[in-house]
Protein backbone atom coordinates (compact mmCIF):
# COMPACT_ATOMS: atom_id res chain seq x y z
CA UNK A 1 0.00 0.00 0.00
CA UNK A 2 2.71 2.90 -1.10
CA UNK A 3 -0.48 5.12 -1.50
CA UNK A 4 -1.53 4.74 1.55
CA UNK A 5 1.94 5.70 3.01
CA UNK A 6 2.12 8.69 0.59
CA UNK A 7 -1.46 9.64 1.86
CA UNK A 8 -0.31 9.04 5.59
CA UNK A 9 2.72 11.12 5.54
CA UNK A 10 1.11 14.22 3.25
CA UNK A 11 -1.81 14.11 5.41
CA UNK A 12 -1.25 12.60 8.81
CA UNK A 13 -0.26 14.93 11.47
CA UNK A 14 2.31 14.03 14.08
CA UNK A 15 0.46 15.09 17.66
CA UNK A 16 3.02 13.62 19.57
CA UNK A 17 5.72 10.40 19.83
CA UNK A 18 2.70 8.80 20.35
CA UNK A 19 0.11 9.83 18.66
CA UNK A 20 -0.78 10.09 14.74
CA UNK A 21 -3.75 12.06 13.99
CA UNK A 22 -5.32 10.39 10.22
CA UNK A 23 -8.88 12.53 10.34
CA UNK A 24 -7.90 12.73 6.26
CA UNK A 25 -8.15 9.23 5.76
CA UNK A 26 -9.42 7.23 8.47
CA UNK A 27 -11.05 9.16 11.68
CA UNK A 28 -13.39 11.80 10.42
CA UNK A 29 -12.91 12.20 6.43
CA UNK A 30 -12.55 8.56 3.99
CA UNK A 31 -11.36 8.67 0.39
CA UNK A 32 -13.61 5.74 -0.99
CA UNK A 33 -11.59 4.44 -3.56
CA UNK A 34 -8.35 4.13 -1.15
CA UNK A 35 -10.82 2.82 1.48
CA UNK A 36 -11.51 0.37 -1.44
CA UNK A 37 -7.81 -0.76 -2.07
CA UNK A 38 -7.64 -1.34 1.71
CA UNK A 39 -10.74 -3.94 1.44
CA UNK A 40 -9.10 -5.45 -1.90
CA UNK A 41 -5.89 -5.55 0.13
CA UNK A 42 -7.48 -7.49 3.11
CA UNK A 43 -9.98 -9.58 0.95
CA UNK A 44 -6.71 -10.73 -0.82
CA UNK A 45 -4.57 -11.33 2.07
CA UNK A 46 -7.90 -13.88 3.72
CA UNK A 47 -8.82 -14.79 0.28
CA UNK A 48 -8.42 -18.71 1.44
CA UNK A 49 -9.92 -18.16 5.03
CA UNK A 50 -13.63 -18.54 4.06
CA UNK A 51 -14.33 -15.71 6.27
CA UNK A 52 -18.32 -15.42 6.79
CA UNK A 53 -18.53 -12.18 8.71
CA UNK A 54 -16.14 -9.34 8.71
CA UNK A 55 -16.51 -7.38 12.77
CA UNK A 56 -14.84 -4.34 13.77
CA UNK A 57 -15.45 -1.59 16.14
CA UNK A 58 -17.27 2.11 15.83
CA UNK A 59 -16.21 4.38 14.44
CA UNK A 60 -13.17 4.53 12.42
CA UNK A 61 -13.35 0.73 11.38
CA UNK A 62 -16.36 0.57 9.66
CA UNK A 63 -15.62 1.74 6.42
CA UNK A 64 -12.68 0.23 5.75
CA UNK A 65 -14.66 -3.19 7.22
CA UNK A 66 -17.53 -2.46 5.15
CA UNK A 67 -15.06 -2.22 2.02
CA UNK A 68 -13.47 -5.54 3.14
CA UNK A 69 -17.03 -7.23 3.83
CA UNK A 70 -18.43 -5.84 -0.18
CA UNK A 71 -15.42 -7.44 -1.46
CA UNK A 72 -15.78 -10.71 0.48
CA UNK A 73 -19.60 -10.55 0.05
CA UNK A 74 -20.16 -11.18 3.45
CA UNK A 75 -21.92 -9.24 6.06
CA UNK A 76 -20.22 -6.96 8.40
CA UNK A 77 -20.77 -6.10 12.04
CA UNK A 78 -19.73 -3.34 14.41
CA UNK A 79 -19.48 -3.43 18.14
CA UNK A 80 -20.50 -0.11 20.14
CA UNK A 81 -18.44 1.41 22.59
CA UNK A 82 -21.34 1.79 24.63
CA UNK A 83 -24.46 0.83 25.84
CA UNK A 84 -27.96 2.77 24.67
CA UNK A 85 -31.35 3.18 25.70
CA UNK A 86 -31.54 0.25 23.20
CA UNK A 87 -29.24 -2.08 24.78
CA UNK A 88 -29.72 -5.46 23.89
CA UNK A 89 -29.58 -7.45 27.38
CA UNK A 90 -28.66 -10.49 25.29
CA UNK A 91 -25.29 -8.88 24.46
CA UNK A 92 -21.45 -9.40 24.78
CA UNK A 93 -19.91 -6.90 26.52
CA UNK A 94 -16.00 -6.03 27.18
CA UNK A 95 -15.02 -3.16 29.51
CA UNK A 96 -11.62 -1.77 27.77
CA UNK A 97 -9.75 1.32 28.06
CA UNK A 98 -9.33 3.59 25.54
CA UNK A 99 -5.91 4.73 24.28
CA UNK A 100 -6.86 8.21 22.16
CA UNK A 101 -9.88 8.67 24.84
CA UNK A 102 -8.08 8.33 27.90
CA UNK A 103 -11.41 6.70 29.26
CA UNK A 104 -12.74 2.94 29.64
CA UNK A 105 -15.98 1.90 27.59
CA UNK A 106 -18.05 -0.72 27.25
CA UNK A 107 -17.69 -2.89 23.68
CA UNK A 108 -21.28 -4.05 23.31
CA UNK A 109 -22.27 -6.69 19.95
CA UNK A 110 -25.61 -8.61 19.95
CA UNK A 111 -24.90 -12.37 20.29
CA UNK A 112 -26.95 -13.07 17.53
CA UNK A 113 -24.21 -11.92 15.26
CA UNK A 114 -21.59 -13.88 16.34
CA UNK A 115 -22.39 -17.87 15.84
CA UNK A 116 -20.62 -20.75 16.53
CA UNK A 117 -19.68 -21.42 13.14
CA UNK A 118 -19.01 -18.27 11.65
CA UNK A 119 -15.44 -17.79 10.33
CA UNK A 120 -14.56 -14.06 11.96
CA UNK A 121 -11.96 -11.04 10.27
CA UNK A 122 -11.65 -8.74 12.66
CA UNK A 123 -10.58 -5.39 11.41
CA UNK A 124 -9.47 -2.19 12.58
CA UNK A 125 -8.25 1.20 11.61
CA UNK A 126 -5.41 1.77 13.67
CA UNK A 127 -3.39 -0.34 16.79
CA UNK A 128 -1.92 0.93 19.60
CA UNK A 129 -2.22 -0.71 22.72
CA UNK A 130 -4.72 -3.15 21.27
CA UNK A 131 -7.16 -2.97 24.31
CA UNK A 132 -9.83 -2.23 21.37
CA UNK A 133 -9.21 -5.65 19.51
CA UNK A 134 -8.34 -7.30 22.73
CA UNK A 135 -11.66 -6.76 23.68
CA UNK A 136 -13.35 -7.89 20.24
CA UNK A 137 -11.29 -11.13 19.97
CA UNK A 138 -12.70 -11.85 23.59
CA UNK A 139 -16.21 -11.34 22.58
CA UNK A 140 -15.51 -13.56 19.11
CA UNK A 141 -14.23 -16.13 21.63
CA UNK A 142 -17.16 -15.79 23.88
CA UNK A 143 -19.38 -16.66 20.81
CA UNK A 144 -17.81 -19.69 20.34
CA UNK A 145 -17.05 -18.62 16.67
CA UNK A 146 -13.45 -19.02 15.15
CA UNK A 147 -11.18 -15.83 14.33
CA UNK A 148 -9.31 -16.32 11.41
CA UNK A 149 -7.29 -13.32 12.08
CA UNK A 150 -6.91 -9.39 12.29
CA UNK A 151 -5.85 -6.98 9.40
CA UNK A 152 -5.14 -3.85 10.75
CA UNK A 153 -4.37 -0.63 8.47
CA UNK A 154 -1.63 1.28 10.72
CA UNK A 155 0.18 -0.58 12.95
CA UNK A 156 2.10 1.17 15.90
CA UNK A 157 5.27 -0.86 15.83
CA UNK A 158 6.36 0.75 19.32
CA UNK A 159 3.49 -0.02 20.77
CA UNK A 160 2.11 -3.67 21.84
CA UNK A 161 -1.24 -4.37 20.75
CA UNK A 162 -0.08 -5.94 17.41
CA UNK A 163 2.31 -7.98 19.05
CA UNK A 164 -0.46 -9.17 22.21
CA UNK A 165 -2.41 -10.40 19.17
CA UNK A 166 0.17 -12.26 17.51
CA UNK A 167 1.25 -13.57 21.26
CA UNK A 168 -2.13 -15.22 21.33
CA UNK A 169 -1.51 -16.82 18.53
CA UNK A 170 -3.96 -14.92 16.41
CA UNK A 171 -2.40 -13.84 12.41
CA UNK A 172 -2.51 -9.83 12.24
CA UNK A 173 -1.97 -8.58 8.74
CA UNK A 174 -0.96 -4.83 8.63
CA UNK A 175 -1.04 -2.66 5.69
CA UNK A 176 1.31 0.03 7.24
CA UNK A 177 3.78 -0.41 9.83
CA UNK A 178 5.15 2.76 11.84
CA UNK A 179 8.42 2.13 13.66
CA UNK A 180 8.83 5.90 15.11
CA UNK A 181 6.71 8.81 14.88
CA UNK A 182 8.85 12.02 15.21
CA UNK A 183 10.96 14.82 14.09
CA UNK A 184 11.77 12.73 11.47
CA UNK A 185 8.30 12.81 10.78
CA UNK A 186 6.35 9.13 10.34
CA UNK A 187 8.75 6.70 9.99
CA UNK A 188 7.69 3.47 8.52
CA UNK A 189 9.24 0.06 9.54
CA UNK A 190 9.19 -1.69 6.01
CA UNK B 1 -36.76 -0.27 -2.45
CA UNK B 2 -39.07 -3.31 -1.87
CA UNK B 3 -36.12 -4.89 -1.17
CA UNK B 4 -35.10 -3.24 1.82
CA UNK B 5 -39.27 -3.12 2.99
CA UNK B 6 -39.33 -6.86 3.14
CA UNK B 7 -36.10 -6.81 5.44
CA UNK B 8 -37.35 -4.37 7.62
CA UNK B 9 -40.71 -6.11 7.96
CA UNK B 10 -38.46 -9.79 8.12
CA UNK B 11 -35.27 -8.37 10.77
CA UNK B 12 -36.78 -5.33 12.24
CA UNK B 13 -37.97 -5.58 15.90
CA UNK B 14 -40.69 -3.35 17.20
CA UNK B 15 -39.56 -2.11 20.31
CA UNK B 16 -42.41 0.42 21.30
CA UNK B 17 -44.75 2.47 19.56
CA UNK B 18 -41.89 5.03 18.72
CA UNK B 19 -38.50 2.97 18.69
CA UNK B 20 -38.07 0.19 15.59
CA UNK B 21 -34.51 -1.41 15.73
CA UNK B 22 -32.52 -2.08 13.00
CA UNK B 23 -29.36 -4.09 13.79
CA UNK B 24 -29.73 -6.48 12.04
CA UNK B 25 -29.27 -4.47 8.97
CA UNK B 26 -28.15 -0.80 9.69
CA UNK B 27 -27.29 -0.43 13.39
CA UNK B 28 -24.94 -3.55 14.36
CA UNK B 29 -24.87 -5.52 11.24
CA UNK B 30 -24.66 -4.76 7.48
CA UNK B 31 -25.23 -6.17 4.12
CA UNK B 32 -22.89 -4.68 1.91
CA UNK B 33 -24.99 -5.68 -0.91
CA UNK B 34 -28.38 -4.03 0.03
CA UNK B 35 -26.43 -1.10 1.72
CA UNK B 36 -24.82 -0.31 -1.68
CA UNK B 37 -27.89 -0.47 -3.31
CA UNK B 38 -29.40 2.12 -0.63
CA UNK B 39 -26.32 3.95 -2.01
CA UNK B 40 -26.85 4.04 -5.74
CA UNK B 41 -30.31 5.13 -4.60
CA UNK B 42 -29.10 7.88 -3.41
CA UNK B 43 -26.59 8.77 -5.92
CA UNK B 44 -29.05 8.31 -8.36
CA UNK B 45 -31.47 10.86 -6.19
CA UNK B 46 -28.78 13.22 -6.30
CA UNK B 47 -26.78 12.57 -9.55
CA UNK B 48 -27.73 16.07 -11.02
CA UNK B 49 -26.23 18.24 -7.95
CA UNK B 50 -22.72 17.96 -8.33
CA UNK B 51 -22.39 17.07 -4.83
CA UNK B 52 -18.52 17.49 -4.10
CA UNK B 53 -19.16 15.52 -0.06
CA UNK B 54 -21.33 13.30 1.52
CA UNK B 55 -21.32 13.81 5.14
CA UNK B 56 -22.47 11.54 7.99
CA UNK B 57 -22.48 11.48 11.64
CA UNK B 58 -21.30 8.02 13.54
CA UNK B 59 -21.86 5.31 13.72
CA UNK B 60 -24.52 3.98 11.79
CA UNK B 61 -24.69 6.47 9.17
CA UNK B 62 -21.25 5.45 7.92
CA UNK B 63 -21.43 2.51 6.12
CA UNK B 64 -24.36 3.94 4.07
CA UNK B 65 -22.13 7.02 3.31
CA UNK B 66 -19.72 5.42 2.30
CA UNK B 67 -21.56 3.48 -0.14
CA UNK B 68 -23.07 7.02 -1.78
CA UNK B 69 -19.62 8.57 -1.10
CA UNK B 70 -18.29 5.43 -3.91
CA UNK B 71 -20.83 5.74 -5.75
CA UNK B 72 -20.79 9.49 -6.13
CA UNK B 73 -16.56 9.44 -6.52
CA UNK B 74 -16.65 12.01 -3.35
CA UNK B 75 -14.81 11.87 0.04
CA UNK B 76 -17.05 10.55 2.96
CA UNK B 77 -16.94 12.59 6.04
CA UNK B 78 -18.76 11.69 9.23
CA UNK B 79 -19.23 14.06 12.27
CA UNK B 80 -18.02 12.29 15.69
CA UNK B 81 -20.51 12.24 18.76
CA UNK B 82 -18.29 13.58 21.73
CA UNK B 83 -14.95 15.26 21.83
CA UNK B 84 -11.82 12.82 22.28
CA UNK B 85 -8.49 13.60 24.04
CA UNK B 86 -6.96 14.59 19.93
CA UNK B 87 -10.32 16.85 19.57
CA UNK B 88 -9.02 19.29 17.49
CA UNK B 89 -9.70 23.32 18.81
CA UNK B 90 -10.63 23.70 15.17
CA UNK B 91 -13.88 22.23 15.08
CA UNK B 92 -17.34 22.88 14.58
CA UNK B 93 -19.53 21.63 17.79
CA UNK B 94 -23.49 21.24 17.85
CA UNK B 95 -24.71 20.21 21.36
CA UNK B 96 -28.01 17.84 20.32
CA UNK B 97 -30.23 15.52 22.57
CA UNK B 98 -30.34 11.65 21.24
CA UNK B 99 -33.55 10.55 20.51
CA UNK B 100 -32.48 6.83 21.04
CA UNK B 101 -29.35 7.34 23.78
CA UNK B 102 -31.40 9.46 25.99
CA UNK B 103 -28.60 11.86 26.70
CA UNK B 104 -27.03 15.26 24.97
CA UNK B 105 -24.40 14.81 23.24
CA UNK B 106 -21.92 17.35 21.27
CA UNK B 107 -21.29 16.64 17.42
CA UNK B 108 -17.89 17.76 16.43
CA UNK B 109 -16.49 17.82 12.87
CA UNK B 110 -12.69 19.53 12.30
CA UNK B 111 -13.40 23.09 10.37
CA UNK B 112 -11.10 21.89 7.36
CA UNK B 113 -13.23 18.78 6.13
CA UNK B 114 -16.33 21.40 5.45
CA UNK B 115 -15.37 24.04 3.23
CA UNK B 116 -17.40 27.19 1.10
CA UNK B 117 -17.33 26.09 -2.16
CA UNK B 118 -18.23 22.68 -0.97
CA UNK B 119 -22.21 21.15 -2.30
CA UNK B 120 -22.66 18.30 0.68
CA UNK B 121 -25.26 15.44 0.54
CA UNK B 122 -26.42 14.92 4.02
CA UNK B 123 -26.87 11.23 4.33
CA UNK B 124 -28.28 9.49 7.84
CA UNK B 125 -29.64 6.16 8.32
CA UNK B 126 -32.77 6.34 10.52
CA UNK B 127 -34.91 9.95 10.98
CA UNK B 128 -36.86 9.94 14.26
CA UNK B 129 -36.61 13.58 15.65
CA UNK B 130 -34.29 15.08 13.51
CA UNK B 131 -31.84 16.39 16.03
CA UNK B 132 -28.73 14.63 14.87
CA UNK B 133 -29.97 15.96 11.35
CA UNK B 134 -30.51 19.49 12.43
CA UNK B 135 -27.25 19.83 14.03
CA UNK B 136 -25.35 18.57 11.28
CA UNK B 137 -27.30 20.86 9.32
CA UNK B 138 -25.79 24.08 11.64
CA UNK B 139 -22.55 22.59 10.66
CA UNK B 140 -22.75 22.57 6.71
CA UNK B 141 -24.26 26.45 7.14
CA UNK B 142 -21.56 27.31 9.80
CA UNK B 143 -18.76 26.23 7.16
CA UNK B 144 -21.00 28.02 4.72
CA UNK B 145 -20.87 25.44 2.39
CA UNK B 146 -24.11 24.42 0.09
CA UNK B 147 -26.51 21.72 1.21
CA UNK B 148 -28.15 20.13 -1.88
CA UNK B 149 -30.15 17.56 0.05
CA UNK B 150 -30.69 14.37 2.78
CA UNK B 151 -30.79 11.14 2.57
CA UNK B 152 -32.42 9.36 4.90
CA UNK B 153 -32.75 5.15 5.03
CA UNK B 154 -35.63 5.49 7.29
CA UNK B 155 -38.19 7.62 7.82
CA UNK B 156 -40.10 7.60 10.80
CA UNK B 157 -43.30 9.72 9.29
CA UNK B 158 -45.10 9.70 12.63
CA UNK B 159 -41.86 12.08 14.08
CA UNK B 160 -41.38 15.40 13.14
CA UNK B 161 -37.15 15.14 12.13
CA UNK B 162 -38.08 15.42 7.88
CA UNK B 163 -40.84 17.66 8.43
CA UNK B 164 -38.64 20.13 10.17
CA UNK B 165 -35.86 19.44 7.80
CA UNK B 166 -38.47 20.05 5.07
CA UNK B 167 -39.86 22.83 6.55
CA UNK B 168 -36.12 24.90 6.46
CA UNK B 169 -36.63 24.22 2.72
CA UNK B 170 -34.10 21.17 2.63
CA UNK B 171 -34.83 18.55 -0.15
CA UNK B 172 -35.28 15.22 1.90
CA UNK B 173 -35.51 11.97 -0.02
CA UNK B 174 -36.18 8.74 2.06
CA UNK B 175 -35.68 5.52 1.05
CA UNK B 176 -38.60 4.10 2.80
CA UNK B 177 -40.91 5.95 4.95
CA UNK B 178 -42.69 3.82 8.09
CA UNK B 179 -46.53 5.37 8.90
CA UNK B 180 -46.27 3.63 11.89
CA UNK B 181 -45.09 0.95 14.60
CA UNK B 182 -47.01 -1.57 16.86
CA UNK B 183 -49.52 -4.42 16.42
CA UNK B 184 -49.94 -4.12 13.01
CA UNK B 185 -46.31 -4.34 12.94
CA UNK B 186 -44.37 -1.90 10.34
CA UNK B 187 -46.71 -0.01 7.89
CA UNK B 188 -45.31 1.78 5.33
CA UNK B 189 -46.21 5.12 4.12
CA UNK B 190 -46.32 4.43 0.45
Amino acid sequence: MEELKERIKSEGVIASQQVLKLDAILNHQVDPALTMDMGRAFASRFASEQVTKVVTVESSGIAVAFAVALELGVPMVFARRKKTLLADPDSYVERVPSFTKGIVTDLMLPKRFIKKEDRILLIDDIIANGDAARGLVKIIHSGEATLVGAGIVVEKCFQSGAQSLRDQGIRVESLVRIQSLGEDGVVFAD
